[in-house]
């Protein structure tokens, strides 16, 4: 099963080694996505399952079951990376789900009801700042008019996702019914250290931290960097800088004062016309903030705006705020949660009961379905970052926790 | 004589309007700077001027006497602009020493000497972070290896020097010898408002700032935004933030304590991997510092070394300096400076005696032949900008200044 799990870990990842220096980079709705799904699909074939794309290009993989009338119990994760991140993250939930597949066919097991193993597209929000596109259309959660949000190239998402085979006017038709699923659980590498600190083996979800995320930008005054004097100037950099150092510090505070964690974070940060003899005239910021706490993240949004009013009266530069989103957070299924728990008793694995701080793409399937999240450990809770690892072993365990669910879930 | 300066200047910023929203993008070693340099050409040539072009693209356009072994009197700038910049950085010195010739064969003057215009390749640094590329390589201060400094494409000054049409291997061939040239004088706008300050019409320079440029590089670790908690973070847009502010309170304070102005700014940051649920890994920030004293500049210098071995100390990233540019504070030619200041007694304007805060070519040429530096107003000492902007009576104004110096210098 190890040897299993990392062959077909690798070739989805189309390579031989799951820790490059560069990382991995796979973008959602570029061709190397689609590479990756394409051998998602050939996997799934072998292990006996039928494929099915919907209309953004979500693959899913189903067990049939004679009459095959009843709600399927579903499973799965993505397989687009931020650039240079690592092979794990959605990779690790992808693998874990075919092996449990293969755990059940191996045991001869027969479900009563379809299982499937969902593959979904563009989870990452790195190329168009909006994450998780291809549960939100299965959700019925995707608003149609983001098809004109750009990446870096200035492509839009539409553009993407015509590029890889999918029309954008059909994204509705990708939303199932109710009926259609019974549930779904997602694994993840927990991208933290909780479970290993907590001395667990894996991590059963309580609630999933949606972010909010602000892009602020700074409106100064360009000029030449030799001849305009200190004093009269309106550099937006400079007005931007004690920004950053609020946010980092506000969130260190907020931690010291309230129980449930916060993070937040300049996360991107681009300066215009950056320029070495241009004093920079225009600085826009990405601001992510999460916590479960939903008043504790808006207490944090508040604090940015007065910082804000505050930066734009001491020097003159205007600042303007973009909500791009502002989620409350997910609580999932109880009902699961347990079933996750007995799953890891009977293989003998301690389950640690925990938020989590990363957004996925079962906060959408929630909306919807009952749902459920298990982590398993990863090395130093790196994530996002070339030296991103799971272990083979956490992988098997996986593996064995999935097959153990859904044999439960399906038995009738 | 104004309609010409207006039209002609128009002609090489291939345009009808001389401030336009966008401003003029017309990089060093583009299409666009070799289309306004071809107009230049042709403008030279109506104006009987014999036009040659050097091996790395600057063109020397000679009014030719008889005999004509005698050292030549130079004048002229660049047509090359930083992107969005406007049309009179480089531009109002070429116009107006076109401007000066067409003025001296009005009033039928025959000069002992031949008068070159040059128009200077690629004066701005802000695409190969190098400015003065062909007046370096004129006064053979071009160092080859820079052929391999890259624009934010990934090409090569050298790949780009070539697809212009010259063979980077060739450069050395540039450089003139010193009995070439009896002198060199640059018009240039001030880019600042001390002419109109102290209520003169147009400035003498004593002397041309030139820059330290460092690049500063914080290495810190990335991570996922959702999950790794604000005290476990190596956050290296947290740690260039205070160092962003340290630099604009640190030029400010020695501005209120050194008799000399200084700048310093802190003009590009880019972050990677700039991505919104990733923590920036790795920040690299130019400062451009800038004053005609030079020890005021180390002082500056030193303030960041400490600065950053503090913030590597409080925040545990790491960090690099760069030195890119180190150059002196260059003096200008004293009798060049008188023979301005009398062209501009005989027509009556007011001359103002200061100094460059903003690098040009003369900086190079000086360094070669006897060099002096006139500057005219711009409207609200704006540069590097779309509004960038220069009244025609100032133009007209440069013309006769020039075309008074040039009939001096050449008498015999």
């Amino acid at each position: 099963m190890n040897s299993w799990l990392i062959e077909h870990l690798q070739r989805m990842n189309m390579t031989d080694a799951l820790v490059r220096p560069e990382g991995f980079t796979r973008e959602g709705y570029t061709s190397e996505e689609t590479n990756a799904i394409r051998i998602f699909k050939e996997i799934a074939g072998e292990l006996g399952l039928t494929v099915k794309e919907d209309a953004v290009g979500n693959i899913i993989a189903r067990w049939e079951v004679p009459g095959g009338e009843e709600a399927a119990v579903a499973t799965g994760s993505h397989l687009d990376t931020v650039p240079n991140g690592g092979a794990f993250d959605g990779g690790a939930g992808v693998v874990c789900s075919l092996g449990a597949v293969k755990l059940l066919k191996e045991a001869d097991f027969s479900p009563k009801r379809p299982i499937e193993v969902i593959c979904f597209r563009s989870e990452e929000s790195s190329r168009f700042g909006v994450s998780t596109i291809g549960s939100k259309a299965m959700s019925g959660l995707l608003d149609p008019a983001i098809g004109t949000l750009k990446d870096q190239h200035g492509i839009t998402l539409a553009e993407a996702v015509e590029s890889q085979g999918f029309r954008w006017e059909d994204l509705l038709s990708a939303k199932r019914s109710k009926e259609e699923l019974k549930s779904f659980v997602e694994l993840h590498i927990e991208q933290g250290m909780h479970i290993v600190e907590h001395e667990k083996n894996y991590g059963i979800v309580k609630g999933v931290a949606c972010p909010i995320r602000l892009a602020v930008t700074f409106n100064g005054k360009a000029g030449h960097t030799g001849t305009t004097p200190m004093d009269r100037r309106q550099d937006a950099l400079a007005a931007a800088a004690p920004f950053v150092s609020f946010v980092q510090e506000t969130a260190l505070q907020l931690n010291d004062v309230y129980e449930k964690p916060l993070v937040a974070t300049v996360s991107t940060l681009t300066a215009s016309p950056n320029s070495m003899n241009v004093i920079p005239q225009t600085v826009t910021a990405g601001v992510d903030i999460r916590s479960v706490d939903d008043l504790l993240k808006k207490k944090m949004a508040d604090a940015i705006q007065s910082e804000v009013a505050r930066i734009e009266q001491v020097t003159g530069v205007s600042v303007t705020i973009e909500v791009l989103v502002n989620n409350p957070s997910v609580l999932l299924d109880e009902t699961i949660a347990e079933q996750l728990f007995d799953a890891g008793n009977q293989e003998a694995y301690l389950a640690h009961r925990m938020d989590s701080g990363a957004g996925h793409d079962v906060m959408n399937m929630a909306q919807m379905w009952p749902s459920g999240l298990l982590f398993i450990p990863c090395k130093d809770g790196l994530s996002h970052h070339p030296d991103e690892h799971a272990t083979v072993e956490d992988l098997k365990m996986g593996s064995e926790l999935l097959a153990r669910y859904l044999m439960e879930a399906t038995k009738i």
